[in-house]
């Protein structure tokens, strides 16, 4: 069918009828909006420590989909005295950053009817370690600035792939976060 | 030698040689201190992207070191139309949260002759999605607040373990980028 083919179910591998109805339901209960995500960490040796991610609330309930932990290396590089046992933990914010604004925009342009052919990006970020290295107090220890360079393809005009982009990064979680800021409290327990 | 049991050339992992030349060599030049990280970041389908992480300029070279990409899944939940073949964008902050401070704090121990024995932490981040959802426009898009509970032994008092989480944390950059923010530019191409 004509409908079928020009309006599909399933569209940039999006399931719009399950996006529409997750919509639905959180108009109806917005309670199911509120989310918790974690993340643990154990320190192995130097820089290098192990991340596992698994559990979070969300949606009215303790999720028990995930069957697995996502487990993730973090260390320095060896010009930073680590031993390179995985991406420093800066790298991962332009990873998050890139996958946050991609996957905002297979979902907006799904929703929209748009289907994507491609979507590639390089996140740059500059940084002075002079801050961190406590050798300056006028150098910030994170970021000076962060760069994202998208480049997408679909069947849509130019104007059209450009729009959705800017609606996935007026809606990103990450983007928000690192251009806003959010509060961060630590707490530490010392232990025998 | 007691000396070499009292104050080891590596300590936590971390040799302290290197450490105190890397500070000496910045001291001396501080144009190494320029670091530029990048990530790439490829749509596979739906809310699943593939990012790589490699290439950094730092230390005033292009990094020659790292042999291999480090490749990172995202996706979102299940729940939120996703397959769920990587953690979710937001996710990885937290892991960087972690991730930063207990490098961190490894550094600063070994700098400070204090050996630890165990460094474990807890990130939770709560958000609603009422923002990203398009729902609301007076709930934020990103997380509402941040909570690190970090648990740590070592060979000090309870105070000096402390204040070393505390140095950590004032000198950590992705706790600075997570609680400042930071500029972030984004270009978009399109390609056929």
């Amino acid at each position: 069918m004509m409908t079928t083919t020009s309006d599909p179910a399933v569209r940039n591998g999006v399931d719009r009828a399950a996006l529409f109805a997750t919509l639905d339901a959180v108009k109806a209960n917005p309670d199911l909006a509120r989310f918790q995500f974690r993340a643990t960490n154990r320190w192995l040796t130097g820089t290098h420590s192990q991340g596992r991610i698994r559990g979070f609330y969300g949606a009215g309930a303790e999720d028990n989909t995930r069957i697995v932990d996502f487990v993730l290396d973090a260390d320095h590089p060896r010009v930073l005295t680590g031993a390179d046992s995985g991406p420093t933990p800066v790298e991962f914010l332009l990873h998050a950053l890139a996958a946050c604004l991609t996957a905002g925009l297979a979902n907006i342009a799904a929703a929209r009817g748009v289907t994507l052919t491609s979507v590639e990006s390089t996140v740059t970020g500059d940084i002075n370690l002079l801050g961190i290295l406590g050798l300056s107090d006028e150098v910030r220890n994170g970021y000076e600035g962060i760069k994202v360079d998208l480049r997408v393809s679909g069947d849509a005009p130019d104007d059209v792939l450009r729009d959705l982009v800017e609606r996935s990064r007026a809606r990103s979680a990450v983007y928000d976060v690192l251009t806003g800021g959010v509060p961060v409290d630590v707490t530490v327990d010392v232990v025998s």
